[in-house]
């Protein structure tokens, strides 16, 4: 790797010069420049992405805000986000906001200060004001975070549709849905809608546990077996595939049988799923194409900020079949 | 957020002169840089990370190269390498460096480029020169990379003893371990070092599968399928927790019981699978005191390049008891 100096020794000059010709500073001569540039090329020397930064260009540097990478989703879509921006000269500083809307501030204010040239972000906290004030570009991933930021997301109705249709053709008759505390704005809202669209046709009974997507994993079990327990149900739609999981587990440890007694929908169908619980019947969120279009919006953006964008942009899913309905 | 236009209102000066305060660059007069940061104050101006590093200090910016965080394991370590970084008002840098040497390079090239203060890395490519060659801190995790590298990993030789001492006790005689393809400096060598070494004091039957870490489940479940379907085993070793669950799928398959004809330990003891598979007895290494340590190795580096460390540092780890060896 050359170094400043590697290039001053070269050029015959000062690294201060050099610094100079790199950053555009100070009063320098035609014939210094040329010869600091031919030793740059010569040494095949990496233009530095801070000092072009320092001159408006751009840092190559994506901001990825999300919940957290220790969930196999958003591990997921992380990975793909980096991958896909590697491949476009972009690297990214990654955000784990979880529901600590202190530190998600906080990191949006760093990042502006980092002059990052643009951010993707999709975490759960709300009403984080930042987002409005920002004024750089910027990409949800199915949160609305602020009037002019566009929000990619996948086709929650339709998913909360085809997860009814599932347990319907299963023979489900006695109906539960698990989901996270449902928020103004939140994205599930819109699988329960698909879901109960698809229920209200038919004369079923359907009801409805609502339990912190923050809370641990052994809380949320003990809610799914007290609701197991009352064997009134024999049908259940979970908006996530984790908490289908600890579903399946409560199930077995009650001599419940999945699928004789009890039929199970989840929801994201990540790779992780699919490769280690291709049991579970899940709605599979299209990640790479969701990825895929807001990296594309989030380049138009960066390229003209002015562009004008649609609110929404929605991806169709689907439905993978697995032995728990069948 | 204050611009530098804002700040150079307020100072009564031109931009350009609050870039040269900022950046240190031209003469500039005493009352002229009073002025500026004056206004800076009064407008809580966060010194730009960028400017700030033009002048040869730091970044702020950690770079992590890890194989892929949409394994489990990785994406735990990243959140928590994240996590603890930003408390200290640092930002990481992602790079998912797969079983791809390239992008490895490019990563390590670019991440210079863009001065990082330090970087942490732990992929599975081999034979990466660059990490001999780059003049900044660099830690690694469980891998070598070069001689003035430190590796901070956790006790793979313990765990293999731990994993042969539970198998024993469940009364399995007839063993197999299934792990990675082995290969020169890699630490599994030494989980399964550990395990021969419980073994040979006992006279029993010990066989070994090697399948390639970056094989697909389909793939890696075809050789475990084989392996079982000869039911001439009754105790398995499996040298990361994912090739567990692919092994209980397949017992399950062929009416294998766990633990009653084959008892099962699996490695790493993630979170995810603390939360969601409790059942399976495995190895935990501890990944917050390994980021912790390689933080403080990483950090002291950074402020003393000529600081003297250990080439190894070695945390213990611990069995978890799940029901797949009782």
């Amino acid at each position: 790797m050359a170094t400043l100096d590697d290039i001053a020794k070269m050029a015959g000059v000062s690294a201060t010069t050099v610094s100079r010709v790199i950053n555009n500073y100070g009063s320098l001569s035609e014939k210094t420049k040329t010869k600091v540039f031919a030793a740059m090329k010569e040494l095949n020397y990496q233009p530095n992405s801070l000092a072009r930064s320092l001159k408006g260009k751009k840092t190559q540097l994506i901001g990825v805000i999300l919940p957290g990478v220790g969930n196999p989703f958003f591990g997921q879509m992380v990975e793909e986000i980096e991958n896909q921006l590697f491949n476009k000269d972009f690297r990214i500083i990654l955000c784990n906001a979880g529901n600590d809307a202190k530190k998600e501030r906080a990191y949006l204010r760093m990042l502006i200060a980092n002059r990052v040239d643009g951010i993707i972000a999709g975490s759960h906290n709300l009403n984080i004001e930042e987002y409005q004030k920002a004024d750089l570009p910027i990409i949800s991933f199915d949160r609305y975070l602020s009037e002019n930021i566009p929000i990619v997301s996948s086709d929650n109705y339709q998913g909360g549709q085809l997860a009814a249709q599932a347990l319907l053709a299963s023979g489900s008759k006695k109906l539960q849905i698990i989901t996270g505390r449902n928020r103004p704005n939140s994205p599930t809202n819109d699988r329960l809608n698909g879901f109960k669209n698809i229920i209200k046709q038919h004369d079923l009974q359907l009801d409805l546990t609502e339990i912190d997507f923050s809370a641990t994993p052994n809380i949320k079990s003990l809610k799914i077996k007290e609701l197991l327990a009352k064997k009134t149900i024999d049908g259940i739609f979970c908006t996530d595939d984790l908490t289908s999981l600890l579903v399946m587990r409560q199930a077995k440890n009650l001599n419940i049988s999945i699928p004789n007694d009890l039929r199970l929908v989840g929801y994201d169908g990540t790779n992780f799923i699919q490769d280690y619980h291709p049991e579970l019947t899940t709605i599979m969120q299209p990640i790479s194409d969701i990825v895929t279009m807001m990296i594309d919006l989030l380049l138009k953006r960066i390229d003209d900020p002015e562009c004008q964008l649609e609110k929404n942009y929605t991806l169709p899913v689907k439905l993978i079949a697995g032995t728990s309905t069948i």
